[in-house]
């Protein structure tokens, strides 16, 4: 079993992801993982452990590294006169935003029978979409923030209260997002979001709130990482959070009371079991007179957020992934039905 | 731009969706479309139309056909001469059931570019879990009937009181549905419904409730369906549900208020929009007291539920499909991150 590290993608978080593969490069020193590149082409490419810098991207000279072909059971590469099969793979999805979060790349790697940490199809939708995270988190009893949605074609906002925070609805890493504190700021915040997506969500903006982070994921267990309290500030500002995917080394545990972190706790496993197994996921809370409100899902979180856990390379290694069901065919309606005869 | 009905998949819905293909190939005479099937090996044949029939595809005889590799912008071919590509398409997609209806091949198609009517990601995770849909169906306010969800690991029941009905959360066609009216049956059913999915989702059964299904798509407007009172007693029989697969011709209007067939439109508007937007979906409804309940919505219907269309090919030719966000590469950040040099 060999670990893969899958990045880049075709969104707009396509270079956070780079820096997140950079970085777990590092993470992962002595693992010796395959590096795998997804270009804006759709175009796989193998990536030499000396070519996971920077300026190999954006210069385009990646394009000169072997084309990978996507097949039943792994990829290959095809020379004049060889051919080379990577098979029994570990894949990392690390393609962040569209592509990756969406469920698009792990759907077809499941097809192709490659095994993936990944978020599977239905955890995917429920984070990569915020208002189905709203949906999904008022249906299991996690608390959120009150919101609304809105559209494009209709720029009204009816119920929530300034000061309120923009977000495009199927966007992540802050891009896009504004904190509006009177009406007239409004239309600029709505034309900032819907450059990005054609609906948006709208929260109350509360100044100053706690919040507190949190990943894990399920080995033999439910793995719970070390609860960190941000920097703040860095909610807004997406040149911050773009080093946080570079982000390595190991977090300071937050300075909360013991029923703050069982809340916690228990928010996230309602959160993570059963849809989310497979995945090593971030879960972003706010927390309001002393209770937990869940801020977001990070479902494929900036260099999986290795830092916050003591133990990341082993966990990685041990994550449980759910199989498919494997059906065979038996045919025994069809021959009945005259129609199809 | 040619029609290609694309059909089979690795579900117990598999022979359905024979069945669907071949009533569609009836239904679409003249407009000559490809068939492309997908096998239990997760390959794709191009068959012919004369070798739409049952026993094609039971004898395996269809491993005959050429075999199709997807790739960008379309499918090809390869002979040891002469290569062909079927590009400029608009798929079908009539795979029933997994690899159809959970996302999965619509990811597939649309990472390589193909058109394709289908549900995109969201219609169908929030069609094919059904908790999902109780979940999604409150949110939006569309009456659903009460409901629990229990896994194979705790087969209690705490709410839902006899007679009820046990159904895999993640399948279709009635497969493994059971009505239990007393107790001393329930483990039975539970057993049934657990031989096709890990949880069950357990609903209260109303004898003799009327039922009433209703189809539509967004072309460049709603596109709503005759309403249909299915014949009784179909709901649990799947040799019956079955037959329906095949059904071409027309169904008879059912015998309903203005203000039920008003409440079931709405409800079907509710549904559809935006989420559903690119596929032809079937809501099948409970009236009770006068008032619409969702019992489910099947995001492929059997047949594309053609015979509640008058006009179904004319439709199914100009269903509207969302087109994905077209993203360029600006790496106007990657250079600026020491890290990543």
């Amino acid at each position: 079993m060999k670990l893969a590290i899958l990045f880049g993608g075709t969104s707009y978080e396509h270079e956070i992801s780079i820096v997140s593969a950079i970085t777990l490069k590092k993470v992962l020193e002595g693992e010796t993982p395959l590096f795998i590149f997804l270009d804006f082409k759709h175009e796989f490419y193998l990536i030499p452990s000396n070519g996971m810098i920077a300026s190999h991207f954006s210069s385009g000279e990646y394009k000169k590294e072997k084309k990978l072909n996507l097949i039943h059971g792994g990829f290959e590469y095809k020379g004049l006169f060889l051919k080379k099969l990577f098979a029994d793979l570990r894949i990392v999805n690390l393609i962040h935003g569209a592509t990756g979060e969406d469920g698009t790349i792990f759907s077809m790697l499941e097809f192709n029978n490659i095994k993936t940490i990944s978020p599977r199809r239905e955890a995917s939708i429920l984070s990569y979409n915020k208002g189905l995270t709203k949906m999904y988190a008022n249906s299991i009893g996690v608390k959120v923030l009150d919101y609304e949605i809105i559209s494009r074609a209709d720029r009204k906002i009816k119920k929530i209260a300034y000061p309120l925070i923009v977000k495009p609805l199927n966007l992540g890493s802050s891009i896009g997002v504004s904190v509006v504190k009177e009406h007239k700021d409004l239309e600029y915040a709505l034309d900032v979001a819907f450059g990005y997506d054609n609906e948006a969500i709208i929260e109350p903006f509360i100044e100053g709130v706690r919040e507190l982070n949190l990943a894990g994921t399920f080995t033999n267990r439910l793995q719970i990482s070390t609860i960190e309290e941000p920097k703040k500030g860095a909610i807004l500002d997406f040149d911050a959070k773009y080093l946080d995917f570079g982000r390595e080394g190991s977090a300071k545990s937050a300075d909360i009371s013991k029923d703050l972190r069982k809340q916690m706790i228990e928010a996230f496993e309602k959160i993570y079991i059963p849809h989310f197994k497979g995945s090593l996921i971030r879960c972003d809370f706010f927390i309001i007179n002393d209770e937990v409100y869940l801020n977001e899902i990070n479902s494929i979180p900036g260099s999986l957020a290795n830092y916050l856990f003591d133990n990341f390379v082993e966990i990685l290694k041990n994550i449980y992934l759910p199989e498919m069901k494997k059906i065979s065919p038996s045919y025994k309606y069809i021959n009945k039905i005259q129609k199809a005869k």
